[in-house]
């Protein structure tokens, strides 16, 4: 496999001792610590654990070791109807300490979204329209601010495309989207997030890859609304889309000339969901099990698909949305780790890809005469004797060790 | 069936006589001349007569007699490959012929379309994207200025939703709009047509009647664009729509506060084409009939059809694409005339509409005392004893008998 050459940096680092002269002729140990690239996942399954809700189950901890093996993007859930499901009484100190359980594990964290049709607030309900456009700029700037330098990334709204004519259930968001429009609903949102944290990362999400978001994303940067990131969802529950598709999708939107980050990935270890559903909500089964053919060709699709993504020079992030099956979306085997807890095959080729292929170990070098070392991998933060430095593109670096 | 109410007018006339003196219990004819809704049809099969090609054929003849007997707005070809397949002859007298037959039969004429990837003109292929862009410009600007006065309504940009990503075949327009995005696009044939005939008619058409569309109409408006009537196609080859799902589409375009045209719809009167067939023009069969059960299908939804348009506040115009099989597009029997010139049921059905049901023939009153007479109709324009006058509203109306 061809290692995507956008993806590396190539320095040469110049090490110096603790007094600043270069370390000559000496043996120095380059690890790589971090990954610029974001490989995400959903954190909701260690909400609890950071919030220590029970006395430390130790499946909760085996998971959370596998969840940090692999990823340093978390994904956490502010689904309105779930965060403030009582009007005035949010869930923020919960959520905060988990954003915090992340940041301090190096995790880079994103708030999911702060305005959907979905899991909405049921008290909106009972609001006029002007009423839930109001609320809806107060809760995004409530929280934006709330969680800022924890949480600096943000799906601002999500699912736009469908927003307005979605009608598989009453609620708030759809009746805005309505009657002000698609693009009007999205200033709102963007402009509460952009004035309330304007250093922040904001995305639009979408799961509709055809036209439709195209048109909508160009109508948004035509309106002048300043989009970060496009947000790209890909649950394949209906199967797996294949290399041709997928970079299709990516140079279609890849147009636009924003980062595109694949913010909602789904593969399955079992049956696929039937072609003929619509909205994947509506396939619903009582039991839906990993199997082993399953898992080889989930673990076969996972690497397919990332080395497709970090392939592709506009992607800036790849999430998988579920780290474990137990208390999956729909009870979809489409976790990285069994119900159990054991990881599946997915996992190990996917922290093949990212700890392993992709990916710098603790490795001794000699320095040259003048200190100098090279180093080339995967953009990111490495170390040299356990000093930091970011390998950020084509250029010299100098790291003074420690005293 | 109900009269659809927002389609009526219901005024009191006030016949004077040629000195100006109210014309007392006197019995006058009162008769419906045109409808206000555009009814149309495409007047391509009428090219020909109009352009006097060859000793006038008895049967074209007919068929623009029974075109005439139901329609009152024309749409003409204006695709640009046939109209301009050299660089440099466009086929501008013998449109221009054929837009004067219309209009001198009291027929509104629309050019279809200026801006298109389909039928391109061969010759953009050799010219870079800029090059496009400026003979793109200049031939709306030709076209529109020579045609002004004769056809002021325009199909200015035709499936812009498709255009950047449409693969079937290399073309100037998709490489256009591919490089500088939809909406640029779109302005710029909307500000050719517009700064050349200002008090044009402009349309955006498009066949994707899902949410892409929405979206792109969004963008559109919020992007200042000003499109006068938003072009719905319904080219219904794989079958009638139904009653409901019509109506949600009329619902979601008429959001946005523009007149509704449905462009283009064809209900066939023979086999329909498979479902899973997704571009119309990949539909290739040797012999596609009329057939008796075809026909009777097609008489009941184009009535119904007819009765939904004309039902909703929103729909300005229905134009039917398709007078006569006879060299209809794909050879599908979509037109409301055989093949052999005989009206199929469908043309009876809308005929029974457009100039029955709907409408008010020649019909004797008696004036009262005041000279009045009360008049209810279909909105457009009506005569008492041949002296015209628009109904329009509910309000008075005079009119002065001549000499």
């Amino acid at each position: 496999m061809p290692t995507p050459q956008h993806r590396l940096a190539d320095a040469v680092v110049t090490v110096l001792d603790r007094d600043g002269h270069p370390l000559a002729h000496t043996d120095v140990v380059v690890a790589q610590q971090r990954h610029e690239f974001l490989f995400g996942n959903i954190g909701f399954d260690l909400v609890g654990l950071a919030n220590e809700d029970e006395p430390a189950r130790a499946e909760v901890s085996a998971l959370a070791d596998l969840w940090l093996d692999v990823f340093n993007a978390a994904t956490l859930p502010f689904y309105w109807g779930t965060f403030e499901p009582v009007r005035g009484a949010p869930a923020t100190d919960r959520l905060l300490r988990a954003a915090r359980w992340f940041a301090d594990r190096g995790v880079a964290v994103k708030g999911h979204p702060l305005a959907w049709h979905t899991v909405g607030a049921p008290w909106l309900l009972d609001l006029t329209t002007d009423e839930i456009a109001d609320v809806q700029d107060a809760r995004i700037r409530r929280e934006v601010a709330d969680f800022a330098g924890v949480i600096d990334t943000w799906d601002v709204i999500n699912e736009v495309v469908i927003m307005p004519v979605f009608d598989k259930e009453p609620n708030g968001l759809t009746r805005l989207a309505w009657d002000r429009g698609r693009i009007p609903t999205i200033r709102l949102a963007f402009d509460a997030a952009r004035q309330t944290n304007p250093s922040a990362t904001l995305l639009l999400n979408d799961f509709d890859m055809s036209t439709a978001y195209e048109c909508l994303i160009e109508g948004v940067l035509e309106a002048g609304i300043r989009v970060d990131a496009l947000g790209l969802q890909s649950h394949m529950h209906q199967g797996y889309w294949g290399e041709e598709k997928t970079l299709a999708i990516l140079d279609r939107f890849a147009r636009f000339g924003l980062p595109l980050h694949l913010t909602e990935t789904t593969l399955l270890s079992g049956e696929l969901m039937p072609p003929h559903i619509e909205d994947l909500n509506d396939h619903q089964v009582a039991s839906w099990p990993s199997t082993p053919e399953g898992e080889a060709r989930q673990a076969d699709e996972v690497e397919r698909h990332y080395r497709t993504l970090v392939g592709h020079p506009a992607v800036q992030a790849a999430t998988y949305w579920g780290i474990t099956d137990d208390g999956a979306w729909l009870g979809a085997p489409g976790g990285l780790v069994r119900a159990d807890g054991t990881p599946k095959p997915a996992y190990d080729a996917l922290r093949a890809l990212v700890k392993d292929e992709w990916w710098l170990a603790p490795t001794t070098v000699r320095t040259s005469a003048a200190g100098c070392l090279p180093v080339r991998g995967f953009r990111g933060t490495y170390s040299v004797d356990g000093v930091p430095f970011e390998l950020a593109g084509d250029r010299e670096v100098v790291v003074r060790l420690g005293g």
